[in-house]
């Protein structure tokens, strides 16, 4: 079995001024890796032509397969499709079908197709074209010597559709590559180094062919299992036990696999037993709402949300008493319980969520300094409620409440 | 003036399995482009020996400047520092003065000093150690050839704070630089070929110095100006002055400038204002609200949500008329609109968006297919509503929904 190497090029001075973080690299990385293709360089270069052409030439003396992004919209800074035909000494042709795909995205959104666009169906004819279902720029594969060259458009949606639907797919059929299995075990409710050392036995004992990665995010932890090896069944069952066993350890805490979100498995909670489910917000501010909706088929149990970010829509929508708002504060266990209460009942549901903490940056007092957040699950016929200390960062304090918030409602649910 | 090019080497093979995003050269590249320093080139490699001379040999060929992150921990797979001394064929020297500042960080952290944490304090001869108030690793500047060769530790904040107050200061002494000014115009409301063919006759015309970049996001296009010449203050003018003309040309289409977002620009407008929001979202559940209290200091504009998924709550808690709702279903301009008003009612704000869609992937109809959404404003005297057409990806047409419905309210309070 050989190696088989990849080379990421990304192509857009916006990475080398620094305005756009290189987001669609690692992606990439990860996905090549999954699938058995190792990367050995990523590289970031401006939009000039000499630059692109002597990156792939440099690429093509170390690596297998050269992964292009970037570079391919209609607008004149674009030049990737131009310099390929000229290094592949390859003419234009005018691909119908792009053209095709192009008149209906268009036709879709009410837009008039310019010069501008269907100049984007013109590609070089020694290319394969990849249908871009994301957008109106074909990806582009190109082979030469025993090398593959793909040229994908930059935006990241556009990229990832064109990556899991075209490239991945040939790319496997192309290359003979061993077999990798990565399974992923989602975990929530305890830090990395906390679990790391729960699970501390178990993990010295894996076998030295499957390794072990901790891929923190704020309020869970993914734990990656991979295994390189000839065959695949194999591989997949010996991974199976290990994850039995460590379900044995942590039957709490895991959640999920496979990059599973909170959101889809408590959506699958609540279809399986026919439940309802609302959201009262205040620190949280509509962001569970949107997680849980974000999930296609969410209005089968998702019947709405009451954010309640003033008191006034605490006392007036939820019917949250306003004697305990003065006296307990927004940020209190009984406002919090009477939110979950009132939101249930106001919009029958058999579930809620209840939220109401502070976010930062301002607004922390020294008992109840930023990052104080309470947290309510009504149920059909239970109340609990629970005090979160998170940190001082805004935007992870939103997203930690609503994941600790989902998971309490896991809970209770199953 | 020469043209002083710097180039980015990030070592670690975290970074090509995408388990690290590459965050640290963005973070370099806008500092170093701040400061007058182009970045050519960015790549991330693995900690091998022979892949970091290899990075090293390539990048001096083109620029003046090589800045190295990663591999100088303490642990075996940390090499870069031998590496260095090979490649710079130079002995090793105990620095005292890096040991005494390991001691101390380590006495603060009550800590014991190992062999492996002194062996730190080694660095190559004819290196200029750079001080690393954050962490134990120096810095470790190389002069060669004209050319400089700077080593960071890869931890963010220790580069971030190397990069500030070693290397940045030492770079401007040693090399004359150029003044470079980016620009960036942030548009909604068009894609970026619609945009494109709208500015066209101002693109061409742009002097030689100044470059037009075209930034997409789901919803929003980013125009980047920038320019590069010897005087900075020159230079900003020229490009205020050109700023200054394509805002005659799309007045509408410009909600604000430099990479920020609509929910900010329309907070801003509300404080000065001094008016209050509220948002009655169906398809969107939530986000635009989430969006809206991503903002420190929301709480004193946006007073809360009803997010209706359901009709029994689009009837309930936002008095939509329940005749309307059957005969011409949610999504309409006549449901959105009671909604709109409903809302700001019953929430009892100045201000109020309305949003009612098919956000798919199921739910189209002929009539009504996926990507159909209705947005609605009530504002302190008037009532606006118009309808979209967005694809068929459901985090997309959230996503825009979203954009578009702020971007509606941003006309109405202007």
């Amino acid at each position: 079995m050989t190696n088989i190497q990849a080379e990421l090029i990304s192509i857009g001075d916006e990475l080398l001024i620094g305005q756009v973080i290189n987001t669609n690299s690692s992606w990439m990385a990860a996905e090549l890796n999954r699938n058995g293709i190792s990367v050995s360089k990523i590289t970031a270069i401006s939009d000039k032509g000499s630059e692109i052409k002597d990156a792939i030439i440099q690429a093509e003396k170390r690596s297998n397969i050269i992964l292009l992004t970037g570079g391919l919209g209609p607008t004149n800074d674009d030049i990737t499709k131009n310099v390929l035909a000229e290094y592949f000494e390859s003419g234009f042709i005018f691909h119908q079908p792009t053209f095709e795909h192009i008149k209906s995205l268009f036709k879709l959104r009410s837009y008039q197709v310019t010069e501008v666009n269907k100049n984007q169906a013109n590609i070089p004819e020694n290319c394969t074209p990849l249908f871009n279902s994301n957008g109106t720029a074909p990806g582009m594969w190109f082979e030469k010597d025993g090398k593959v060259i793909v040229s994908m458009p930059g935006v990241p949606f556009e990229m990832k559709g064109l990556m899991t639907k075209e490239v991945i797919p040939k790319l496997l059929k192309r290359f003979k590559l061993p077999a990798i299995i990565n399974r992923t075990v989602m975990t929530t409710g305890v830090g990395e180094s906390m679990l790391a050392s729960i699970i501390e036995d178990w993990e010295i004992k894996l076998p030295s062919n499957l390794k072990l990665a901790y891929l923190p995010q704020p309020g869970i932890v993914r734990l990656r299992i991979s295994g390189k090896g000839e065959l695949g069944e194999e591989l997949e069952n010996e991974i199976e036990d290990q994850i039995t066993s460590l379900r044995r350890i942590i039957p709490d805490l895991i959640f999920g696999y496979d990059d599973i979100t909170l959101e889809e498995v408590i959506g699958n909670l609540l279809v399986n037993k026919s439940a309802t489910l609302s959201t009262a917000e205040s620190c949280t501010g509509g962001y569970i709402a949107h997680l849980i909706t974000s999930i296609p088929g969410s209005s089968n149990y998702f019947e709405g949300s009451i954010v309640s970010y003033s008191n006034q829509v605490k006392h007036k929508q939820l019917a949250v008493n306003q004697n305990d708002l003065e006296l307990f504060g927004a940020v209190s266990k009984e406002v919090v319980e009477q939110m979950a209460i009132g939101c249930k009942k106001e919009l029958k549901t058999d579930y809620c969520i209840a939220t109401s903490g502070i976010a930062g940056p301002d607004g922390g007092t020294n008992e109840k300094p930023v990052g104080t957040v309470w947290i309510a699950i009504a149920t059909p016929n239970n109340l609990v409620s629970k005090l979160f200390h998170f940190g001082e960062h805004r935007g992870r304090n939103i997203r930690r409440s609503a994941l600790s918030a989902m998971e309490m409602l896991r809970q209770e649910i199953k």
